[in-house]
């Protein structure tokens, strides 16, 4: 689609690479079919005439990307933060998702869910459906008319999962295949492949999964080395693997297109493969406290070139602010950096500003900057400084804490050169 | 001043302990001369016909009260969350203190800052001020006219500091003395002796805060093992001392109206004698997360029964918003579960409120819950679900995302009674 050049004026910030954040007062962004021509301080001769919007004292920054969240959570975020991952898991998460059998359900979560991350700073995200094709279609239904780019995938899991929450093998890939099919119909909603994770995928599933990645094209989601014990289940469940991450590796599923959420306790052969296979990391910070995982090594990620963004991991993750996931990150580096490892210097506000945005958008291709070329997801912000009802009142005050640090308003948002508002 | 007896209604929620709160749907808690008479599902025949303020399906709480705030930071909170302490206080804190010889500067802020903290969840604070007494007398003005109850500070050093902040020992106690005269005309704003922490004050000074603690009656505030390099640096400060603690016991500056924040790295003697002078101690999740201070073992407090509140620690922790101390301070205690001392469960939510409420509220006597004969301090929030400019734009970006999370926006806020708003 074509779309006339215009301009955005206002306070102009942006990521050039990990550690510059380059900073033009009262500039202009000019845009045109949807990607940056450039950032300037006085209108260049050629650009004169064009449609020019002035935001005044606002900040313009790129949208950022959420690599990594579950949309079937967004019920029950700000809730049940104190529990153990086990608890939390069996209390909340699987009796909530078993509920996206019911389409009506559904469709009223996914359009508060599609409302607030609209609203909030992201403008590309990486998302988790449920095992259920339906529903997923209903959330893919609703982000397309949104205006967002994202990835959804369709959640695979045939084993060691509430009974209720399992496929057979046949049934999963079959399935996803469906899905896949449906998906392309959509033109900014994408499909991805869905592991839930090595404990709740048989290798036959896992197997399956990798000839669907090849005779798609598809991309690839899942988590790796969240918590110890997890790690640990996994060498139990797959004596064969050379290491978790090989669970995913040895059937194709590990490449540039593969996003593995977590990483927290990466073996070192672990992390020398995530860098030769160029896959992507989504450090999730306030959910890896929240559930009590760890801190992510990010800096060594940096360090090592490996590619990495944020996620918010709702609901693991209370809040679905990318802006508290860039301060979230900083703040466990710095406890990583007092108890783990002081020779891993904690995160720079522009090393997490940079994940929040260029890192995870080249998960997309060359989004996430305002470098020339790069597709146009704005955010306009003033300077300065859930939507279904819980039945349990302690449930609605401790969530209502939770939330209420939550309500930026934008300004503006466009994705790709498109107004979302 | 007498004050009517008056209803408000909504749904309503209360700690009784650390442990339990207490959750009434849609029901009536009853305030007579500035007290809580009780909470009732149905209005008891006696309060027939007092006026009842409805808030609807509003959640109403207890005020909460924040144990360690320091005013003179504000403008620079979301600033340099990613520096290490020393870098921190002498790029932010020390140049940012010094400011408060300009009293029009001084004013401006203050505004800003009761402005923010009465519309916050707090309805109680206990405040470092500068060591500068005009500037602390604008600050108890504002504070005073804001309806909140507080305590404030006049900061005392006279060593180890920059010299623009270095008072002579004898210059420091005796503006002290007039700060604590001119603070007599208060009715909601007290003063406070606030030795800033050891390695600023000289054991001369101490002992002339001693004196006039004994002289006057007064509480203390100070900082306490906050940090493994400060606790080192006192012990070579000290070596008369037997601990950290005793810096401050030795003159008489522990007791039950004495509050030390942080805490983090108590020896099992200091955290004896914490809970024999019935101290206080202000939890800064926040605080000792952004500077890399560590986790207090708050868990292992509250068994002992010592007195425990939250801080915010402004702006050393980025936000005001007591809320978000609530949910740091459990997710802080997490990764302290995770890393230090798998044995101590982490904080529960319950705790957690508990501190923000009842716990730090019992500095200011019956404060913090609505069981019968507690001070009304109470705030209406609907369910759901800072003021100096920057002159460098970075900054500015930096600052927007730091505080974009905190605009909770309370439906009212009574204090002992009085409507604030």
């Amino acid at each position: 689609m074509k779309q006339k050049t215009f301009a955005l004026r206002g306070n102009i910030f942006y990521s050039t690479d990990s550690k510059n954040i380059k900073a033009h007062e009262k500039s202009y962004l000019v845009i045109s079919d949807g990607k940056v021509e450039g950032v300037f301080e006085t209108l260049p001769e050629k650009f004169s005439g064009i449609e020019i919007k002035d935001y005044g004292e606002d900040l313009i920054m790129p949208g950022m990307t959420d690599l990594h969240v579950h949309a079937p959570q967004f019920p029950f975020r700000g809730l049940g933060m104190d529990l153990e991952l086990l608890d939390w898991l069996n209390t909340y998460t699987f009796p909530e998702e078993k509920k996206y059998k019911n389409l009506e359900y559904a469709g009223q979560v996914y359009d508060a869910f599609t409302e607030a991350l609209t609203a909030s700073p992201t403008t590309r995200a990486v998302i988790f459906s449920s095992i259920h094709v339906p529903a997923t279609k209903i959330l893919m239904d609703k982000l397309e008319a949104s205006g967002l780019i994202t990835y959804v995938g369709k959640v695979n899991m045939d084993r060691n999962s509430p009974e209720y929450l399992t496929e057979t093998t046949e049934q999963s890939l079959r399935d996803t295949e469906i899905f896949i099919n449906e998906a392309k119909n959509y033109r900014r909603t994408r499909p991805i492949l869905t592991p839930r994770f090595t404990p709740s995928c048989s290798d036959e599933l896992m197997k399956g999964l990798g000839e669907l990645k090849k005779k798609y094209n598809l991309p690839v989601q899942s988590h790796l080395s969240e918590n110890p014990s997890e790690v640990e289940w996994v060498r139990e469940l797959c004596p064969d693997s050379k290491n978790y991450a090989d669970t995913y590796d040895r059937y194709g599923l590990l490449d540039e297109k593969t996003i593995m959420a977590h990483c927290v306790f990466l073996k070192d052969d672990e992390f020398e493969l995530m860098a030769e296979r160029k896959a992507f990391i989504a450090h999730c910070p306030q959910s890896n406290m929240n559930l009590a995982s760890g801190v992510a090594p990010v800096k060594r990620f940096l360090l090592r070139g490996i590619n990495v963004g944020l996620g918010t991991d709702l609901a693991a993750g209370a809040s679905l602010s990318m802006f508290r996931a860039v301060a979230d990150a900083v703040g466990v580096s710095k406890l990583r950096w007092r108890f783990i490892n002081n020779e891993q210097k904690p995160l720079t506000f522009n090393e997490a500003f940079y994940m929040a945005t260029m890192g995870g958008g080249k998960f997309f291709g060359a989004v996430g900057s305002f470098l020339p070329g790069y597709e146009a997801d704005v955010i306009v912000m003033p300077e300065r400084n859930s939507g279904v009802r819980r039945e349990h009142l302690l449930e609605r005050l401790e969530q209502s804490i939770y939330l209420s640090d939550e309500n930026v308003k934008l300004t503006a948002k466009y994705v790709k050169g498109e107004k979302i508002f």
